[in-house]
């Protein structure tokens, strides 16, 4: 058997495992698998430094599959190359409940899955990050530790969509050299040919970001192995145009759109076994193939022993830090650094926007936790995200712990998740909250995934002032409140903002988004309470002066608002509680008891947010009152805007008062 | 006065208007119109084909000002060309609550505002939703009628952003040439230097997007002059990067971060009076100068009669479509061909997904409204959005009705947007739900602004199947009712699924959104009714078989589900209600007295939506029952997810009896 033959027959055993795997679901994506089973047998025979059984090296090469749909490529290789949480039952069952195998690749179902692609454009914007978290992890510990490559295999699809642009002109304007893009170039999309759609040159727009840029025949195995051997030398991030033929073997279908998202059908899977010459039955991959694959599985065994060798002769100090930042762990003194921290606020009480507040945090927090890497979609000094400690990261330099993200939300948020999926570091990223529109599809996927991305959503209300409705943030508190597992945190002051950055940085599976102000507020948390009271997500921050006839929910700026409309009721002879509501998400996980309690029986109940009502009638029900918005916003100054739209202390007092007349 | 110092005084008559304007209301952003008053000055005194005193005039030139920061720029040259809705008291009271002058430029505060910008990339993909639509009335209606141009002025954060690169690639791809794109290439973001975080060579990006691209010195008239000659030639769109210098003729702050975002200071203002040799106090323009800038104004109006005369010289039954269309109020027998076509489905009773059932209404509606413009992004055959009636739009060819948007959901919802802007045209776009995310931004904007653009968003739930919960939305339909002014629809068959596109063409000042299954439901209306009972955006779709002991609120697929739980409640004895919800915003807006007595008092009430529960509590209170999902979806078959979930008709009576027997 020649070595061209080997590789045919490899990346074959890729292209039935596919095609049977579909076709006994009846649904799935057969026509990548096949179109990149040359590209991918190469770069993972002879190039992925990758160890099946120890999955979780920290130095491994990453591999994104960002062309998700093809997640039959991704399984027939984690398979064939000796994972264990792929078996070959799991494969049989492809899409089916219960299985790791799902309809596009699910991080956490199984180790080898990166990261979970299918919403294009995702994948490719992840590995930039990854690229970036390798280099900067480099820049602290080293070639012995940290030098590995990020692979990305991208489609047409990948590459259409806006967030690819953004990926690639950060990742070509910060030299990620060792982050290689393979680009399936097939010509073909769900709509029929891509000429249908588009024309870009497309090597022509990633050179025009500064990438290197090559193209080969994707069938070629030596031509592909060439163009991934350049690209490894490559003095900046590079792309291969690896021309294909989409659903390769396919008789009648190949090259075509129809190969693309369903099942072949059995006549054309016969008819690819018998163009391919595969002469196994479904599933069956000849034992010599199946060697073949696992041996190359082995590759960098000895590369994973040696590095651990250098690890172990890593001096102690460095090395335990290495671990625990991989690891994920919070530093052992981060309970105390806050609480001293938050015993100064108790004293200090700071009047400032909530976004300064989060500033100062910081700048506590990125003292004590060396690996969190900050920055800003072009609103450095607008999300007060950069702190002392956080010098710029620049094109070929990685000392840095700050990212000028340049005015890509979207790439940010895709980027800090491939950042936090790596490992090592803890990634936050600020833009105005309105903007999280633009982010979204990111900080969707990182609430699926369960990773620690901290999105920092400054101007978080009307309150922001004259820029207007557009900037105005009113559905975005609710409609960030829907994403499951994603924890919104509205603080109030300088002691809740610090409490709830404690939070974000403790919750290890669960993203965070920090919703700020840009005007200032007064403490409303004024002693020193060593427990984290954030953490029941609402809690009783000013008792009624007897039994409550009202009860003031509300969050963030508007706490301030309820504590006056409060001494306001009081004053009137109405007993007045208010609780601050900073984290819907993790109030809802506290006991039943709790719940009620806190909720309790005041027969008028009020919330006060500058947003719409949505998810408030949980704390007031039905009937209860809502000082807020109902619908856009409008150019002004705060303090027209607030009055304008009835959110103020007045109003509260008169909306309880004509209710508590009733 | 020569004609360039004229020129010179022309262009500081808007650096002083808004230098003043933002100086008086200590907020806004000088930088860009000081920079860009060259450009302006120069394509509105020779290029623009506007009539300030008809401002709605349909073969107008459009000019975006993507980088809507700079509105003090747009505001300048509605104020000196003439426009009557901004008047210099406006230009005083900038930002100010009340004022047509927001801070950022609001579609319908001013004629002469062609859309709402200020969210970066928004503008630019409008003016190619803007750029094509001439194109495709001119296909129409011919030069004598359409035949203009759309200018955009971008700032470096709208070529950042991600959308931008779906709009040039799209434009370009369609060789939409009757666009010009200007670029303000003035080297500085918000952070600083734009060096700081991008390093794309816009010039060929845009290339390797086959648009023609020039460079001029954007403070030379001139050549600024002789580059949109230029461009107004090409058989491409045109980008003309324009180097500028950030707010031109500030003394310390030009060319720096400094000038962009906040009032200059009475200082550096009185040091640019000094610079730039204007002697005149604050909102005083000379008298030779705003005549000059008036006069100019007047430049197209001989242009606008020869129009109107061509207009009347048209054959009538052509003017009076065109005038129709441009309109935007439907064909006369609009409402009878829906009627007519629900009585057909009353008989047929289709058995099919609403996704389908969209498609039917569309072959139906396409036939009757000529002004309709279909298109998806990439999934025509998934989301059913193509009828018989819409040949496809390609590069140079714009007689058809369907746009190949590519994998582009955010350019397409905004080109979208540009082209109901624009006039004459009625999009609407598909895509997944899921995906929705992906274009959110847009949507929003299109509710901001009240236009009529229509969201098909197929693949409405983990009905969906196998693809995965990357694919399953589960809290998008909360996210999007949470959106002020945006009609979620949510059809339950084929006659809920016609009555939603009826009320979605029929809201001229809403976007909406249909949200549609892949699976198939059966027909749940089976009788015809003329009155379109989706307007009331939930209506009792099955009466209870005796006083309602449990009444069932559900939209769209669950339906079906809800009258099955109806028929085995009602033989358990449990007299049962079923209400089918297919527009929360609809519902909103009828009675106090329907919508209680629609809620009715049934000791059990229960919602069931395959999505989370956020918004329901509206229907069926804090202590209701809600069957449906509490987190992500699985990727799994149809038939295995419902049961996983607890989404079937069994678990709703198990709910609803354990309920009555407490």
């Amino acid at each position: 058997m020649t070595s061209r033959d080997k590789h045919d027959r490899m990346a074959n055993a890729i292209r039935f495992l596919s095609m049977d795997a579909v076709e006994k679901a009846n649904s799935g994506h057969p026509g990548l698998p096949m179109g990149a089973a040359d590209i991918a047998t190469v770069l993972f025979t002879r190039f992925m430094k990758h160890d099946p059984k120890n999955p979780h090296w920290a130095d491994r090469d990453r591999f994104v599959l960002s062309a998700g749909h093809g997640s039959m490529l991704l399984y027939s290789l984690l398979y064939l190359t000796g994972y264990e949480d792929i078996t070959l039952d799991q494969i049989k069952n492809f899409r089916q409940i219960g299985y790791r195998t799902a309809g596009h690749p699910e991080f956490g179902h199984a180790a080898g899955i990166e990261t979970t692609t299918g919403p294009l454009g995702q994948g490719i914007a992840n590995a930039v990050g990854m690229a970036l978290a390798e280099r900067i992890l480099n820049a602290r510990y080293g070639d012995a530790l940290v030098d590995h490559y990020t692979y990305a295999l991208a489609g047409d699809g990948c590459l259409m969509e806006g967030i690819s642009q953004e990926a690639i002109a950060l990742a070509g304007h910060l030299k990620l050299n060792k982050l290689i893009v393979l680009w399936d170039d097939n010509d073909i999309t769900i709509d029929g040919a891509v000429s249908l759609s588009d024309s870009t040159d497309q090597r022509a727009r990633f050179a025009a970001s500064h990438w290197n840029t090559l193209a080969v025949d994707g069938h070629d195995p030596e031509a592909i192995a060439a163009a991934i051997e350049a690209a490894r030398r490559s003095d900046r991030p590079t792309m291969i145009a690896c021309k294909t033929t989409i659903g390769f073997g396919a008789p009648t279908k190949a090259g075509t759109s129809k190969v693309h998202g369903s099942a072949l059908g059995a006549e054309e899977i016969a008819g690819a076994r018998k163009a391919l010459g595969w002469d196994f039955p479904p599933f069956e991959i000849p034992s010599d193939i199946l060697d073949a694959w696992r041996v190359s599985g082995l590759n960098a065994c000895k590369k994973r022993k040696e590095w651990e060798a250098r690890l172990a002769e890593t001096d102690a100090e460095i090395r335990a830090e290495f671990e625990r930042r991989m690891s994920g762990d919070l530093p052992a003194n981060f309970d105390a650094v806050i609480a001293e921290y938050k015993q100064k606020l108790a004293a200090d009480k700071p009047k400032v926007a909530t976004r300064k507040s989060s500033e100062m945090a910081l700048e506590v927090i990125n003292g004590a936790v060396p690996e969190t890497i900050g920055g800003s979609a072009d609103l450095t000094g607008s999300n007060n995200t950069k702190t002392s400690q956080t010098k710029p990261i620049a094109p070929g330099e990685y000392a840095g712990r700050y990212v000028y993200y340049g005015i890509r939300e979207h790439g940010m948020a895709a980027a800090m998740n491939g950042m936090a999926l790596h490992g090592g570091i803890i990634p936050y990223g600020g833009t105005f909250m309105t903007f999280s529109d633009y982010a979204r599809p990111a900080m969707r996927l990182a609430s699926l995934m369960g990773i620690r991305s901290i999105f920092v959503m400054t101007h978080d209300s009307i309150g922001l002032g004259e820029d207007g409705p557009t900037h105005q943030p009113v559905e975005h508190l609710a409609a960030l409140r829907a994403i499951p597992n994603h924890n919104v945190f509205r603080p109030a002051d300088a002691t809740e903002a610090t409490e709830c950055w404690q939070l974000a940085l403790e919750s290890t599976k669960t993203p965070s988004t920090l919703a700020l102000t840009r005007q200032n507020l007064p403490a409303v948390r004024t002693e020193y309470v060593e427990e984290n009271l954030c953490a029941y997500g609402a809690y009783e921050l000013a008792t009624a002066d007897g039994e409550a006839a009202v009860t003031i929910f509300a969050s963030g700026s508007e706490v301030e608002i309820a504590l006056a409309a409060r001494a306001q009721l009081q004053a009137h002879g109405h007993p007045t509680r208010v609780v601050s509501v900073p984290c819907f998400e993790l109030f809802e996980k506290q006991s039943d008891t709790y719940k009620a309690a806190l909720i309790g029986n005041a027969p008028v109940k009020i919330a006060i947010e500058a947003a719409i009502r949505m998810g408030w009638d949980r704390f007031i029900g039905l009937d209860g009152i809502f000082i807020g918005m109902h619908g856009f916003g409008a150019s002004g100054t705060i303090e027209q805007l607030y009055p304008h739209f009835g959110i103020t202390a007045e109003a509260t007092v008169k909306a309880a008062e004509a209710r508590l007349s009733n």
